[in-house]
């Protein structure tokens, strides 16, 4: 059991209306903190007032991006209740990415912790209206004060919490997405299966460059052979193709997503069957063009379910199930927000009420 | 010309002794800092006393890593003047690696003249005992306040300086080095030719493994076929291998050292001949259990040339040269080092004088 110092804030700020949230850039009124030395290990565990973080300019995160994340929502339910889904999953893989990154552990249970008592304190944050959640950034990074090069000796661990929005606000639209032939996200022996910041670093030009050509993300393949299907934009992707959805394999490059895990755990129990195993994007192009290609969509804890209605490979482009979402995307959707919001029973236990 | 306001400390520091400097660690006086936003551009140029930075927890640079940095170095003279080495390849390094991590690119002019105005003010902080120098840090990073992925709108240029002892304090010593099997540092398409810090947070948990083992660095495989060497440590690497320098192409996964540069540069104006191409590590191994591996060294900013005594493959290890520095290290070694410190001639125009 972690002990958490709570110093409250004298000046709390208000929740905007749902419309105004959008994602990621409204904070709550309190931030969690922890710190690390290799002498000490973890310590001082509080809860204060969200403000700057104020480092030595020649700390670590500033220059060699020992830094990991998670993201994770808290959902209102109708009863009025805030509840988590499969956060034990987060923490997890928090020290997974870490792990590779060669920065401290955390342990599991005082992470989930510190992620509960802030959640509990700035409960009135999570907004109400359909589809808004309070969304839960836990993030540790090096802040060895020197620019050397020899491992880890002191981090922080830190959860911040922005009230988000509908990510469907405007309707669910599929989204356009394009090959990227020349940049890669990721290698196997690489950092792909973490949430570390120079996955995100690296795929920042060719998202930028798909958002120009009028696309909404970019489907990566592989760095080896540039022939396999990985992740699309920041989520895992699925296709249906001929009955069977077919998802990439866990090959140390993708991102091992808790809403990819929940959507096979999720198909299976309705005897709908899944294949994670390599795609080939020659594989993927020869499905949309001979029909046998019924649905794709993104999965990721920001749209729990991103239907794709394009797939746009060297200039070519495939309309799939006629632009619009298929039927086990919509079911899937409604089913993980009906568990996530509480509007449907949880046979799995994947919900994590928050006490008080 | 960038304006650039100046604000001196009132609270001076002083120069420990070289023997307490190590790398990295302690700070002179005063920095540089520069503001960017996508409206008004680069903005508020300024030189301020040395403290810490002040950011948001949401910025960018703690969870996403979009942040690169260069390494330079200010070398005193035995006149008591201060100069720079090729500081316009950092620069434009600097602008490469923030291109491909889509950060603001910096004018290169204004980015050399922040450096050397800094080191100016500095300029009392640049040791003098052999071997010493004030080590010049670039760093260029993201601080949107948000947790959403679209693009760069917020950024900082920042340059710190660090008196920084001998690499060589303990004498001239060849490092072990071991080969690294697991890990992969970087891959063609991704940032391995940028100095990003995601580069540096991967090859974080391999070099403490090697290190653990009694090693001093890692020799790093290509991410595609792990087959081709590419670096060691943070170093680029050379090989003598019978009477030719051997050193690895730049592919795209290799950082384009400004150091490998100039040593293949000079190594070609004594006649010696260089290759940059593929070279396999069964070629490695053959060359050094045949006997044709003559030399063996890293080239960096840090060490300028780091003589390697030990390969280990695997378990199995290779002396190269009995383990003692060969002529080729040692001569590229004092020649550089000779112009660095300006105890040569300067026939290349590779020396940049610091005014004042």
């Amino acid at each position: 059991m972690l002990w958490i110092s709570i110093t409250k804030t004298t000046h709390p700020g208000q929740l905007p209306p749902a419309d105004k949230l959008g994602f990621g850039s409204v904070f709550t009124d309190h931030m969690f903190l922890m710190d690390y030395t290799d002498k000490t290990g973890w310590h001082d565990a509080r809860i204060v007032p969200f403000g700057p973080l104020s480092l030595s300019p020649a700390a670590n995160v500033f220059h060699y991006a020992a830094e990991v994340f998670e993201g994770l929502k808290a959902y209102r339910r109708a009863d009025g209740g805030v509840q988590l889904f499969r956060p034990w999953e987060n923490m997890k893989r928090l020290n997974a990415s870490a792990q590779r990154m060669g920065l401290p552990l955390i342990p599991e249970s005082d992470a989930l912790q510190a992620v509960k008592t802030l959640v509990s304190i700035d409960k009135s944050w999570a907004p109400s209206a359909p589809g808004t959640s309070l969304y839960i950034r836990p993030f540790l990074f090096s802040t060895d004060p020197t620019l050397s090069l020899h491992g880890v000796h002191k981090a922080v661990f830190a959860v911040i919490l922005s009230p988000s929005g509908s990510y469907y606000a405007n309707g669910f639209k599929p989204v356009r997405i394009m090959l990227e032939i020349d940049d890669v996200r990721a290698v196997r022996g690489g950092t792909g299966y973490t949430k570390c910041g120079g996955n995100y670093a690296a795929s920042n030009r060719a998202d930028g460059r798909a958002m120009a050509q009028g696309f909404d993300q970019v489907l990566w393949l592989d760095g080896v052979e540039r022939r396999y299907i990985e992740e699309v934009g920041a989520m895992n992707v699925m296709f249906k193709i001929n009955g069977t959805v077919v998802t990439p394999a866990l090959t140390g490059s993708i991102l091992p997503g808790i809403t990819r895990r929940s959507c096979i755990e999720m198909l299976r129990s309705w005897g709908v069957s899944v294949e994670e195993r390599l795609l080939s994007v020659q594989e993927l192009v020869q499905a949309a063009a001979s029909g046998t290609l019924e649905e794709a969509f993104g999965t990721g804890t920001a749209a729990v379910i991103s239907p794709i209605g394009e797939l746009n490979f060297k200039g070519e482009g495939y309309t799939v199930n006629q632009g619009v979402i298929g039927p086990t995307a919509q079911r899937l959707y409604d089913e993980l927000t009906g568990l996530q919001w509480g509007a449907r029973p949880d046979p799995f236990g994947w919900v994590c009420p928050i006490e008080g």
